[in-house]
C-alpha cells in the first residue's frame, strides 16, 4: 500500500456511491486506483473521478482481485453474494447493506461509537442503517453521560433513502399535484407528495416494520447495551434529504438540559443548533450536503423520569451511508 | 328557536369558517339565519350558503343581538375581545381559538369524550387544538379500557393548521423549489417546502413550543385526567391537509393488540385502518375531507410496560376544528 490504495465501490452509479466517489475525491485515503462496479445494466457508464473518466465494469466474482478495499452499497442481496468473493480475494469489506449487519462476526459501525469494534474485523465491516446512525449520533454521547435506559423515537425521513428513483417520483408526484394531474406512484407503496406514510421497508410479523426493527437491534449492538429499550415509528416524508428523528429517552442518571447541551457541544460528529429564541434549530434543509449531524430542541420531558426529549437531523447519504463507511474505511487501513 | 337557529360565525372568511359553512349546509341543525363576520378588511365579500349569497359583515361588539349561537374562528385576540359581549348578548359562543381553552369556568370539549362537559356549559364552550383532538379521538377509548399513564407523542402537522396563507406558501415555495429560483417565506419561520420544522406556535420558558404544551394541558381538561403525563414534539411537514400523530401510550392495565384494536373499531367518531399487509393505514391523503379520525399501526410497544404504539390522523379543519364545533353546537342546542 506504500503507492496508495487499490479501492472498489460496488454499485457506484447509486445515489451513496456517487456520494462516496466525492468523498475519496476531497479526503485523506491516498487512492491509487478506483474500480467502479455496478450491474450488467449500468456496466460502460462513464463517471469521473478526479476530472479523470472512469467507466463502470460489471460486478462479478472475479472483480476485487488487487483491490485491498471494496465499499459496499448496491443493496443486501448483492453484498450476500459477492462481499464473501471479495474477502476471499483479500479485499476487506465496508457494507452499507443491511446483510451482515447482525451477524456476531461482522463489526456494526459508527466510528464515533465504537472504532474498536471495527479494528476487531475478520473481512466485513457493516455500515449502520442511516436512521439508526442519525439517531445514535446524538444519543450515544449522552448515553455515555447519563446512561439510556428506553428510547421513544418519530422519524421523518427523505425520499432520496428509497434511491434515486424516489427523488424522481417525488418531483414528478408533486408536478402532478401542482398541476391538478393524476399521481402515479411505483417507488413507495402511496404517494408521497404532499402527503407522509407511516412505513419505511416492509411490515414484520410484530406490527413494527423491518426499519424500526433495525433501529432496536442495532443500537444494542452498536452501544454494546443488550438491555436497550427502544419503540420508533419510521415515516417517510416529502424531503428529498436527510432524516430527522424526535427522541424522548430515559435515563438512569439525572439529567439537565445545559449539562447535555455541553455533553453534545463536545460531541465528535455533532452540531449543537438549539437557540429556540430565535427558532434556530436542526433542519433537512440546513443538514443536507453536510458532514455532522445536528442536534437541538433539548428540553426536559415531561412524561418519564430523567427524560430528555431532543431532535435529530442528518444528511442520509451523507453521515447516515457514504461519510460513515468512508470513515470506517480510514480507521482500518491507517 | 321554533322557527330554526339564528346562528354567527365570527371568522367566516377563514379555513375553519369556509368548513363550517359547508358543514352547516348539509348538517342537522335548523338554520334560521346566519350571519357572517369578520373584520372591517373582509366585510363586504360576498359568500354562499345554501346557494344564497350571503354578504360577510363586519365584526362588532353589537353583532350579536338575536343570535342564539356563535362560532368563532377568528384568533384567541378576537375571541378574547368579542366572545363575552356574545354571551351578554344572549349568545352561545363555541369558540375555536386558544383564548378560554384552559379557563376553569368554559368547558374544553370533544362530543365523543366529555359531552356532559359541555351541558354544564356558562355561554362560552372551547373547542381543544386540532393536534389534541386527532391525538384524543384515539387515546380516549384506550384510555377507558385500560388507563393511560403516560404518552409520547410527534406530530407531522399540514400547513393549513396555520391559514389560507399557509397554503399559498407551501405552493410558491415549491414552485420555486422545482424551478430552482430562490424560496421566500412570510407565514413560516423558515421554508416548508421539501423540508420539516420541528416547531408549531412559539417557544416557551420549558423548550417546548405553545403548541406542544396544549397537547398535555388540554388532554388532562379533556379527559379529566390531572396527573396524565404526556410529552409531544410538534412538526410542521408539507402536507396541505391532515394532521397524523405518532402516539406511544403506557397504561396502567395490560393491553393486547387485538383488545385495543377491538376498543377502536366500536369507538365513535374513529375509523380503525389497520392492515399492514396491504400496507393499509392512515395517511393524510386518504384522511382529508373525511369527518372520522383515522387510527392504524397498532403494535405492542417495545420500550414501556404495558405499552401501546399507534398512529392516528385526522382532518383537522373538520374533526380539528370546524366539525367539532358543529358537534358541541348540536350538543347543546339539542
Amino acid at each position: 500500500m506504500a503507492d496508495g490504495l487499490n479501492l472498489a465501490i460496488a454499485g457506484a452509479t447509486g445515489a451513496v456511491g456517487a456520494e462516496l466517489i466525492k468523498l475519496l475525491e476531497t479526503g485523506d485515503l491516498p487512492v491509487n486506483s478506483l474500480k467502479l462496479l455496478a450491474s450488467a445494466k449500468s456496466a460502460g457508464k462513464e463517471l469521473k473521478f478526479r476530472g479523470e473518466p472512469l467507466i463502470v465494469e460489471e460486478l462479478k466474482g472475479d472483480s476485487f482481485s488487487g483491490v485491498d478495499l471494496a465499499f459496499f452499497s448496491a443493496g443486501a442481496g448483492t453484498s450476500r453474494e459477492f462481499a464473501p468473493t471479495a474477502v476471499k480475494q483479500g479485499a476487506i469489506v465496508v457494507d452499507n447493506s443491511s446483510a451482515f449487519r447482525m451477524d456476531p462476526d461482522v463489526p456494526l459501525v459508527i466510528p464515533e461509537i465504537n472504532p474498536d469494534d471495527a479494528r476487531a474485523h475478520r473481512g466485513t465491516i457493516a455500515v449502520p442503517n442511516c436512521t439508526t446512525i442519525v439517531a445514535l449520533m446524538a444519543l450515544y454521547p449522552l448515553h455515555k453521560a447519563f446512561h439510556v435506559n428506553r428510547v421513544i423515537a418519530a422519524s421523518y425521513q427523505a425520499v432520496s433513502g428509497a434511491g434515486a428513483k424516489a427523488i424522481a417520483e417525488l418531483t414528478s408526484q408533486t408536478e402532478a399535484r401542482l398541476a391538478g394531474q393524476p399521481v402515479k406512484q411505483s417507488v413507495f407503496p402511496h404517494p408521497i407528495a404532499f402527503n407522509v406514510l407511516p412505513q419505511v421497508d416492509i411490515f414484520l410479523e410484530s406490527g413494527y416494520t423491518k426499519e424500526e426493527e433495525k433501529f432496536r437491534n442495532e443500537s444494542r449492538k452498536i452501544m454494546h447495551h443488550p438491555t436497550f429499550r427502544a419503540s420508533i415509528t419510521c415515516v417517510r416524508v416529502p424531503v428529498y434529504r436527510s432524516h430527522s428523528v424526535a427522541l424522548t429517552a430515559e435515563f438512569a442518571e439525572p439529567v439537565s438540559v445545559d449539562h447535555a447541551r455541553d455533553v453534545l457541544a463536545k460531541a465528535p460528529g455533532i452540531e449543537l443548533v438549539d437557540d429556540p429564541g430565535k427558532s434556530e434549530y436542526p433542519m433537512p434543509i440546513t443538514s443536507s450536503g453536510k458532514k455532522e449531524c445536528a442536534v437541538g430542541r433539548l428540553r426536559i420531558d415531561w412524561a418519564l423520569e430523567n427524560g430528555l426529549a431532543f431532535w435529530s437531523c442528518g444528511d442520509q447519504l451523507l453521515k447516515g451511508a457514504a461519510l460513515n463507511a468512508l470513515q470506517i474505511a480510514e480507521l482500518v487501513l491507517r
